[in-house]
């Protein structure tokens, strides 16, 4: 079955509204195998409405309409949407009387407040608990329109109380849905490691979606009982997990310090980390998740060369024979703050965020990332690409998923 | 001018993405004066896409299409809209050479990739300095259309340097525009200071947006000549400083840090942080700006008590007697933190960021923040209100301008 949205309100054009309708009820007919092609928002003007809603009877099979029933002059959907169906408007008794109910002895009711209890004849009325304005459902030539408040409160309880269960009664198929989340590659790498499975099949169907430093890959199948929704999933499952490898890090919309603060603070590890390119990102990505405290000793961004001397003991003879950017500053970043914190964990980075500062031996992006475990020291070398932005990013997102790879393996 | 949207992207069709891009735009576009008649969202379908762009451009003057320039193959907006205007796919060398400076000689350079390089003959090309799809500008027949990448952190920079400039000179009245950055408010609250002023009048309007922890006013008139603009604006502008005080902290678009931090190297004064609760914000905001690797000493995130007494010279019998969110204990962060680095401005905070670990005593949002310079302390008390993620930003924020303040008055 095909949807298609139509968003009705003057506000929304100009700015003054964000349509979060469009969003919640295109997840809603997504989520039961319904197919939308088009969502399209049109102010409070008869004409424009009637040949917006015309175009959409055309080339959809449920046109749900959301916005205009208010008491005001200017909304016009219902008496558009008669019009378009070739039908009048009739009194409609139950909704007089509920109307009158919230009213009440009101000295406030208008005249229009009436406009609210007359229905395109042969309509079905959704019941609104939350408003004034009833929604309305028509059926004609095996095509369905809906109209319903645009106020979110007033629109979400009606959808959910007569639409979902109208909608899943007109569905033939049910969608479910599994997600990856990777680090450390683009979307468009991602998509590429796995370009013949995206092309190769229609069912089931997998989309990329760029995340700040990672992406999302949502693999949904249809099928009439979740069974054999599973079979058609495990297939790509297995080939999605061998190709990303250590790269992808969950199986759910989740971030990746989110999924290394709560490994910590599970296993009971204590962290201290030594920043200096990623400047402060690794500690305050972690401090976003609650109940870190019990976890994090402490996050030393020792930026100047000083800072490294002073507060984590790197040999100042160290700094000037490699320099601040190499293995072995990295080295002793991860060994000297182990001496002053004893924590489970150490983390340092160091490296050439740019734009200046680098050379053609050490050129902007050269990172030094290390982690100290178990008494082992581990330091990699990474050479990132781009804006400083990017980097400092990147940078995080590997010291992070060496974090988790790390323990991973170790417990 | 009649102005028009289209969004392109499946990811909205689904509901997985909120379109804030069509309210962003459509606000723009109010403020100068064009008039949006309709938004449509279409999925990466060209067939589709094309029918939705020629009834667009049937209706309207300047087409205004989001989303869907990414390096994919489903990323069709640019081919589909040259089909339209009738042109070839051109090689963009420009473009071509910017893509190979972000992508480097990275081993992650998929095909794809090049696809962005390529442009419809005859558009101009809108640069992109946050990502790798340049934005398009097509003028024929009297027609425009723009495509813009969907992203709102590549698209909103690009539509206020390229776009609105491009926009403004097709306007028949000429816009002038102030702006002002206020931090540590919200975006209601700037509103109820201004109400008299927003409502008062309508030229100049007065628009408030929400930026990342803090509010941007802009205030624009629309006049003949900027003469007559700048008498219009002079009035707003006075009644603005006064009443907003020391919160405003700039009449330009920049944000806090890139502030303080310029100040910093333009001083030539040095800087160590403390923080606890903001756990590592403040120095992460401040090393987003290159070159401030010689004002930074260092940031110590000592998170755990223990970081308090070992890196910074806190006393336990002061953590013990007054606990760690004090007066006393924001006291010794800065002083212990000045021994270790007679930097020139040292910057503490810590506090309750919750959403545990608050008591009836010391609430969660109870947040001390203190500055050292030239000798002497200054510790405030602050009780934040909201989230978690709200106070550690509304902290960081108070304390950059912290920073602000002090050095402003002293030199």
């Amino acid at each position: 079955m095909i949807g298609e949205l139509i968003s009705v309100g003057t506000e929304i054009l100009i700015g003054d509204t964000l349509n979060t309708n469009a969003q919640y009820i295109s997840r809603e007919l997504a989520q039961i195998g319904f197919t939308t092609y088009y969502h399209t928002t049109v102010g409070d003007n008869p004409s424009r409405l009637k040949s917006t809603l015309e175009l959409s009877l055309s080339r959809s099979d449920i046109v749900i309409l959301t916005g205009g029933l208010g008491p005001t002059q200017d909304d016009l959907t219902k008496e558009t949407v008669a019009q378009v169906f070739g039908v009048e408007m009739v009194f409609h008794q139950e909704s007089h009387d509920t109307l009158m109910k919230i009213l009440g002895h009101s000295k406030n009711i208008s005249p229009n407040n009436f406009k609210q209890a007359y229905m395109p004849e042969g309509s079905s009325v959704i019941p609104n608990h939350n408003g004034t304005a009833p929604g309305i459902l028509m059926e004609k030539e095996g095509k369905v329109v809906i109209l319903l408040p645009g106020p979110p409160r007033e629109m979400i309880p009606m959808f959910q109380e007569t639409v979902l269960p109208f909608l899943i009664s007109k569905s033939e198929v049910k969608f479910f849905s599994n997600y990856y989340k990777v680090t450390s590659l683009g979307e468009s790498v991602v998509e590429d490691m796995l370009l013949d499975v995206i092309n190769g099949q229609s069912n089931p169907t997998i989309a990329t979606y760029a995340k700040v430093g990672d992406v999302l890959l949502r693999v949904t199948a249809n099928a009439k009982t979740q069974e054999i929704a599973e079979v058609l999933l495990e297939k790509v499952d297995a080939i999605i997990k061998e190709r990303l490898g250590d790269n992808l890090y969950a199986t759910e919309d989740i971030s990746l310090h989110e999924v290394v603060a709560k490994f910590l603070m599970n296993k009971g590890l204590s962290l201290s980390i030594a920043e200096s390119c990623t400047g402060g990102r690794i500690v305050s990505r972690l401090t976003e998740i609650p109940g870190i405290s019990s976890c994090l000793h402490s996050g030393i961004v020792c930026y100047s060369n000083d800072a490294k001397v002073k507060f984590i003991g790197v040999k100042q003879e160290t700094l000037d024979n490699y320099g601040a950017v190499s293995e072995e500053t990295a080295t002793e970043m991860l060994q000297g703050l182990y001496e002053q914190t004893k924590s489970d964990i150490i983390i340092a980075t160091t490296g050439i965020a740019g734009p200046g500062g680098g050379s053609d031996e050490k050129p902007v992006g050269l990172v030094y990332i290390g982690i100290l475990f178990n008494g082992k020291c581990i330091v990699e070398e990474h050479q990132i690409i781009g804006s400083r932005e990017r980097i400092q990013m990147q940078a995080t997102n590997i010291a992070l998923n060496m974090i988790r790879k790390t323990i991973g393996k170790h417990i």
